[in-house]
């Protein structure tokens, strides 16, 4: 693949609003977007930091993939997201090279990006996404 | 704190000579250094990408930090690096948070950098570093 850099660290939390004072109180960072991503069932918070972001997710409902990986295991990194040019020839190549692709299609993710994830299993144990703009 | 850019995130893996064909081969990034880190019992291996860095750790001995992180969490992210220019205001500042201290003084990392650790406990579940060259 080739990739441009980490376009953000994706961070679960239990709720934005015990999160957002941490990242902006202590780490010094400005929360600088709020965003529902509807299909994903998450409540997403953002803050940039060079040229990487710090993303959080709170889940909507009990059966959002972020309540599952708080609930088995705990808050904390939950996903990291690669930026590139072409995601379409990324996803080939990675497809090409084994790798198992969780979105066979990029699709809209937060921010108007477009986007697709690797399954961990394949990703040495890291949920992986790319994203384009 | 005042924090610059992302400087790395922590992999842990069980071999690096298993995880560095990964992140060459199929992430088409370009391991530039494997050093060891005595005092923390890990061999790393780095990796740049945009003004990032993926650092892998790979553990020396059983009752490396990295060993136990391995046995209990599996492969995965085991932590996060900020860098930062004055580390000991920022330690300072952190504690003055309510940040619980891993290091209260800086001290020697890989790559010569100098660096501190936050406890986990009080970083949002994300075992959090500190660095500075």
């Amino acid at each position: 693949m080739e990739l441009t850099h980490i376009e953000h660290l994706g961070i679960a939390v239990p709720s934005l609003e015990e999160a957002i004072p941490y990242w902006e109180g202590v780490m010094g960072l400005t929360c600088y977007a709020i965003e529902e991503v509807a299909d994903q069932k998450v409540r997403t918070a953002f803050f940039k930091l060079g040229d990487t972001k710090i993303e959080l997710l709170e889940p909507m409902s009990e059966d959002s993939t972020i309540a599952k990986f708080l609930e088995t295991k705990g808050q904390g990194i939950h996903h990291i997201a690669f930026a590139c040019k072409d995601i379409e020839a990324q996803l080939a190549d990675a497809e090409n090279r084994g790798i198992k692709l969780i979105d066979k299609q990029p699709r809209k993710g937060a921010e108007g990006m477009t986007i697709a994830f690797l399954h961990p299993k394949s990703t040495q144990g890291i949920l992986t996404e790319l994203c384009t703009k």
